[in-house]
């Protein structure tokens, strides 16, 4: 951490601030600059060092050397984590594919989903029970019911299922009807429910909340290891910017970039990254070349009468030929998308 | 809601869309213009409408004309709420004053904190017991014995009490101890938690999520109104943006903005929306000047040794000068801020 | 500056950041941290230093202690610097007044504006003779025709008159119809022109590109202080974000900010800062509250027929009404709004 | 255009906004609806009409239906225009591919970075003689010297040079020493730059500024086209977003929205795009996937010490490696990259 002096601080100042390092526990090295003293501090770095460095009269800004977060850290696990669920592999050369509609509607269409969703290549299957809708008059989802219809589509078709837990009431609810949970980008930041995905024995997909910074994003997943569960996979999902074409803006610099900082393997989800049917296969062949772990992608048997998300969702014909392609660039850089295919 | 055509859109596809229309229970006015036809669609607009024609084929994009929420709009209601719970109140020309720590860290110094922001003139206090933290290392809270340290502090001054609630399973117990629940930036979008506080009988303080739209906003308190509660007041503090000078960036045209759409009080929060204790009293009085309804205020009695949020914190001394600053700027446009002061 | 080293980095590595530094003629100073080697560098910090050192190897990310400007900077000049004009007064507690229409229309237009807007107590009348406009289709100015008119309304009233300029060519051509010069936010950083207008013996208002830092900003204004042009204004009038039911968002807390880092006056326009009119006399209000040295607001005698800008312009009534109110939050404070009125 | 009424306008206001459409030449279709009136209005869409219909009174919004730009379109021509240019081709199934230094340093810098680069495959020579810098005290470029440095570079190679060009006044020389164009970000709303090239018989690069919406960088776009020149290539190189890990935030999914909307083709930078030499190679494979016509790219014969941008410059191996790489994914994709190579 390196505390930076106002220019006009004086000697008294530099000597409190040295002080309260002190009594943090740490060790102080000032360098008196042509314009500034400047205090470089060594020793654990702790969030509250920051804060409380911060408010010392005469300090300027605290600027921290480490990152905040230590689990998710690559320096403190250097090998790639790779997730294997029931068939679905994502980290490494494995290119994890989940796919299937916004929201479970019936059995008929979760189960057909499913079946066209592994003919084309998936390795697992989405599908919303519990929605969190931006609106409350929108559909909320079929709750449990929806549950049991994703757990039979998994019984024909053998896919792990993906699905989002929105409270953690729910937490054990949905465990046991499914492989993986999502915890959604606006529950990203909900501290009590990832506590609560961290005690369960499943997966976690976690999704980038719209404004989260890479540090916030690393932390939120800093909760669910801290709780025990090692399982935790990053979803990219797009930021809110000023752009207006697109819902969101997907930024795939943050593949590389998350391979860099953390072992935890990177989803991007090129539909809600979007917005746009009609963008989804290209920024998904983007994100396979880009180095990403898996896809996460919405498909659906009719989309144009789809209860919700429409917009952004495939119908089978397309996905399979977004499937091709991707496999076509991910074979060109040595890398598997997928499982087997019809 | 409008549909606009592609320009190259078939009559059969205009002809799907309009039989979608009427399938939704609207109806249809079509325009044909020199480069594209519109559909003008008349009728209730909802979400579901506009999802489901945007994906019809030929269709190039659906714009709403209504505004998705109802219970908050000034439409369904010309007159400003105003809220009046123990002393606070804000709407109309009185603007409520919500001041204290970030964290209650002891009885001590919740009471002094009371005692002090309401010889300046506060109306509420405010002081967090679950604190939603960005890592899981920083300091969560007290808890329920911080609650009853703030029901102390009501006990000795007559404050009105502002605490969050984080998690459903809490609101029953913050809502015995406390006078007006806040549900945070991060969890605007928590919608299990937006209707649990929509169904208990306490003023709800909801803050704007740092990426969150306006009609989001909105719509996150539509889900308490939706519930019974009609007694939400709107608190802007600042999004997110590209200004790394600022915490976030406080945008007071949200005030101006939110008082045409709605008739719900606007409260302004200084203290995150900048992040910086030197920025706030100029934001507090800038706010007052906008119009806002109410503010609310981080006051520490040792801004230097807070538990959190020490860096964007005043002391007594800053915070009765704020006041004295705010009151004039009040004056001098015919409102009146807080309650008697010392 | 600060060099933090990766945490693998090896001690050769350090060593030749070290000899790096040492040939840009600075000092080292190594701190051996519990993760990182951080190397504090002493001596006069330069753009170009920063960049050498990024790229060296094993160097994780380089930190500046000071800001890249100087002349712009309150540490090289304490006292705020005054903007006098013709009766145009900006900075220290003299709040300035810059108001009139978007475009020269007409001397009519032009000459009746200035009138009003001096009766209302402006200090100084704006209009656009070269307009820089998104669409090439769009009215581009009157061109050296809007610049006589613009001296006649100054004639018949002695206001001081803002008008920009948009290329190098005409900036002595501009200068003689004008006394205030003005930079537009889509030439903040054509430093060609920056380099002109700093040439130029007249003040000189630089708008804020709509996603310039502030570093970059007042990085814009070194430019033109470094050709010996001091009278310098900083105007802010929004940034881009997210936000769409503001054209801009517009953050006020860059005046103290501003008024922290630098001793150039701040100028406010509410009227691009928000792209409303209905939003414009609240924000102009918030503006003097906090703290700004000048206003620059858009008038028209009849916004409904305006040739741009008329959806974010006052008529006559509104501006002068709205003067009344900035009057009387200036005064609670204080400070002078502007000029005599009638 | 669509004209949204206020739901509480009167009969008159409805009459008087029908009445000045009529005045813009355009016809009215009126549709009442349940809760609000919309004027549906059939024509020749302009700028000015919304503006002036925007102002009316009882008007509350006005939506364009019509794109803002004509020659830019894809409605209006509907084949991809194609870029060819001494060896150099982007468009269709051509993948171009522009690289060199930052800056040009010196004839040896150059002359080497033109051999390696088309060694490496690069079919253009990038380098700048003009360099607008966010600081006046950084490097500002060897000028006309660095321009016949250029020019021996692509006699020694044959490589097609493209440099930038920062004021009117320097178009036709640097028109005389180079093969493309380029318009940098921050003048892409430069617009008197923008005419000036669209005078000359030169292809040109117009980078997208940082803030612009598409619809701004397609009307830049039009400024040079409406000149009279059509070879324009557009360039995305990134927008400023709140993220920070990165410089700028690269949306990729530009390159699919941009073929939708325009038949320009479109070139994506990965080095500012990113700002970092490590997540360079990862985005230029992804921008190939997601269908770019062309790369640009920064390579400097050593990083460590170039004049300007070495944190985010290959070094040649590093370029070479990317080129094999990206050659395998547009292989994969049927498509061809850059030239022969070594």
């Amino acid at each position: 951490m390196i505390v930076v002096m106002e220019s006009h601080a004086t000697q008294q100042q530099v000597e409190a601030a040295i002080k309260k390092v002190a009594e943090l526990g740490l060790r102080s090295n000032v360098i008196v600059g042509t314009e500034r003293t400047v205090i470089a501090v060594v020793g654990e770095e702790r969030e509250h060092a920051k804060e409380v460095l911060e408010v010392c009269e005469g300090v300027s800004t605290v600027m921290p050397i480490l990152a905040p977060y230590k689990m998710a850290s690559r320096e403190v696990r250097g090998e790639p984590t790779v997730i294997d669920c029931q068939g679905f592999r994502a980290g490494g050369t494995q290119i994890g594919v989940i796919a299937g509609p916004c929201s479970v509607e019936s059995e008929d269409q979760i189960v057909t989903s499913a079946r066209s969703v592994k003919a084309a290549g998936a390795t697992a299957l989405r599908g919303g029970a519990f929605k969190p809708r931006t609106s409350p008059y929108s559909f909320q989802g079929l709750k449990e019911t929806g549950l049991k219809m994703l757990a039979a589509a998994r019984d024909e078709t053998g896919l792990a299922v993906v699905t989002e837990v929105v409270s953690t009431e729910d937490v054990e609810l949905v465990a046991r009807y499914s492989d993986i949970l999502q915890v959604g980008a606006r529950n990203m930041q909900n501290y009590r429910l990832l506590e609560a995905v961290g005690n369960v024995d499943r997966p976690v997909l976690l999704k980038r909340g719209p404004s989260a910074t890479m540090d916030e994003f690393l932390l939120a997943a800093e909760y669910i290891l801290n709780e025990g569960n090692q399982r935790v996979m990053l979803c990219e999902r797009g930021i809110r910017t000023f752009e207006s074409h697109t819902r969101f803006t997907l930024p795939l610099a943050s593949v590389p970039y998350l391979h860099r900082k953390t072992h935890l393997p990177v989803i991007i989800d090129p539909s809600h990254g979007t917005g746009h049917t009609y963008l989804v296969p290209d920024m998904a062949m983007a994100a396979v070349a880009a180095g990403a772990d898996g896809l996460i992608v919405e498909v659906h048997p009719d989309p144009q009468n789809a209860a919700s998300d429409g917009y952004q969702s495939l119908d089978f014909a397309g996905f399979s030929e977004m499937m091709d392609r991707c496999r076509r660039v991910a074979g060109a850089l040595d890398r598997t998308l997928g499982g087997p295919h019809a």
